[in-house]
């Protein structure tokens, strides 16, 4: 592997160690479990296993892989605030777009080459890309592999 | 930049981004709040404090960057439990040892080629990294980042 190639794998390695904890951590409750809340007050589980896969669905249109596949969990998961009396979908409806999900993007993530990573992502436009070469595809990647991080550490203290 | 300088660019300024929020969340807290804990029974705020800075100074060992500045900080932020009888740095004296940490980290870390950064660490064997050369410096950093934003989320559900 040449450094470049080397950075990138770690990279993409960095992502699948979170998304495999978070995976582990989900696919082992219950849904009461799920109903549980990281603090009083504060988000339930199953909104953050939700938020999980809206936020990386989003991911495809935006790293330009193509368009989302469901756009439908961004009100309950992402737009909207945890809602105690919304209609979510059932934690095996949840594991299966969770599945479809990464293990697209993993593709996705595989086939990039170290310059794709650093091109621009689709939000930003090239002016301002010129300007700030540093809002690539990387650093949504990186800040996306954090992102579940900084949830994960919140599940942990859910009672069990 | 080459994709190469570009890659490290991009990973050095996510670690930043994470030390700034965490900095900027601890910074504005009184004595009183740093005794807070993120739930009930669970880390005072600030043994997360003193936490960040114990394994961010490790971190110069650990990449080959020279000896810690602060191994007693080891005991009661690391080894230990948070332990609510322990004597613990005022706010002030760990406010100076994470300035002293972070600056001399990212001096460190700026110095480093991209070759460097997916050399090995020096923790493991020169055996063990022809196996799995993931085990490099860059994933130390990708690692110690999420590791921040892990605990700072943790941070935020803390009481006011």
């Amino acid at each position: 592997m040449t450094p470049e190639q080397s950075v990138v794998a770690t990279a993409i390695h960095s992502w699948k160690l979170q998304i495999d904890r978070a995976d582990t951590f989900f696919s082992g409750l219950t849904d009461a479990q799920l109903q549980h809340e990281v603090a009083p007050g504060k988000n339930r589980l199953i909104y953050l296993y939700g938020h999980f896969i809206a936020v990386h669905d989003a991911m495809f249109p935006l790293l330009g892989f193509g368009p989302r596949t469901f756009p439908e969990l961004d009100k309950p998961f992402l737009t909207e605030a945890d809602d105690r009396s919304a209609d979510l979908p059932s934690s095996a409806e949840l594991k299966r777009a969770w599945d479809h999900v990464h293990s697209r993007l993993l593709v996705e993530f595989e086939n990039l080459s170290a310059a794709e990573w650093v091109g621009k992502h689709t939000i930003v436009s090239a002016e301002d890309f010129a300007k700030n070469p540093l809002r690539n595809r990387l650093s949504v990647l990186f800040s996306r592999t954090v992102h579940v991080g900084y949830h994960l550490g919140q599940c942990v203290l859910a009672p069990k």
